[in-house]
């Protein structure tokens, strides 16, 4: 049996997440590709996705694998499912694993990023994909406090309840804000990460960004463990995870 | 009384064109400002604007005017147009104009873009503001052409029916065609443009790209003044307003 390894972008405005929920709700990413792919490999397919995006939540590099039998050539996978596929999900790589290829479980680390429209003119053709922040923000105290992040440690106090993930230690590899005005770009990369993570150190960073809270805090918050701590949950649709990487 | 002069950007998907059709017709961008323009100064608002963009056609610097008795202070405007106006429709300028100032005869140029994006994957973020070309083109044979087009011209060839402006001539200042791959840039300024005039030329020069006619046909084309010697009406979506010359 084959297993495909497929590379997904998708902008999540108009889906309820990528997980499945059941037949009767929104529409999901996971089940618009489970029903197309089964439309074209004509095989019941379930596919395993590197990471459940929440509702509102864009991929650039979200991987899946699924098994199947189907005779469709590697080199024509793309296109074929592209044919069915509807306008706002779109596969650009598509290559044969191995079989005990695991798109979630294989994933040694993860890549996502956060961006700001930071401008008093609110985005126009940006604004299902940016928070606009119309505020003055301090991108040097942002960076100071999200040096104190990298590394390995205990990320509960940037975890939102509601995930069966017991472990909540992550190594954050890279805590990147670049400035290419008026988008704010903040690269995260870690071995993984926790429920909400990057939306609540972003909502975080932000309050540093505006002085209500010290880079100093910060550390004080990720110490703590303790979710009340921490700033609020930025919104989904600034989040857009980029790459899975194995 | 002032005259008010608005710059404003807009995603032209889901309007039915900027000029006002009728109150029970499709949304359009100057039915959606005259609306707003009116609720926040509390007078009936008409506006004049520099170029009726057509169905699905976006623009990041259309210009119009008004004139107003309100007492909003001009460094207040934006962000109150802004605060009522749809998330579609954004103001960046808002300045006080002479009293002579037409949106419309006033400008001394335009200028537009024609994006496309060439790749064998479909555009996602990209979907609604570029054309997608899967196909194989070749832009030195694209930019030899649009040369031929350069200057002063009856651009009869290239004009839709459907227009009351009597003369067919007009200067064609610059013809780029810019690879910022996956993105093609297509940038042209002019006097003035006639209707569907960019899109015109845009489907031609796709033709000269796809080695479906040679430049010296597209100077040939020109020389005709006959629409039907030219290649198709581009798609609206690859189309924006960019800026309006005064």
């Amino acid at each position: 049996m084959r297993n495909i390894k497929l590379t997904i972008q998708y902008d999540g405005t108009n889906y309820h997440g990528f997980q499945i929920q059941s037949i009767d709700k929104e529409p999901t990413i996971q089940g618009i590709l489970e029903q197309k792919l089964t439309q074209i490999t004509k095989e019941p397919i379930k596919i395993i996705g590197a990471g459940r995006t929440d509702a509102g939540v864009h991929a650039k590099g979200q991987v899946v694998n699924f098994y199947t039998n189907c005779q469709i050539p590697i080199e024509r996978f793309v296109r074929a499912v592209n044919s069915v596929l509807p306008l706002d999900i779109v596969s650009t790589v598509a290559e044969e694993a191995t079989e005990d290829f695991h798109a979630c479980y294989s994933a040694t680390g993860k890549q996502y990023t956060y961006t700001l429209y930071y401008s008093k003119i609110p985005p126009l053709f940006e604004r299902d994909y940016t928070l606009f922040i119309p505020y003055k923000l301090d991108l040097s105290l942002m960076q100071q406090a999200a040096n104190h992040l990298l590394g390995k440690h205990d990320f509960t106090s940037f975890r939102s309840s509601g995930s069966s993930v017991i472990s909540s230690v992550r190594t954050l590899n890279k805590l990147d804000i670049i400035d290419e005005s008026p988008i704010i770009k903040m690269t995260f990369q870690a071995d993984g990460f926790l429920y909400n993570m990057v939306r609540i150190i972003t909502g975080t960073l932000l309050q540093v960004g505006r002085g209500r809270i010290t880079p100093n805090q910060v550390k004080q918050i990720l110490e703590a463990r303790n979710r009340k701590q921490a700033g609020p949950t930025a919104l989904a649709k600034g989040l857009c995870l980029e790459q899975v990487i194995y």
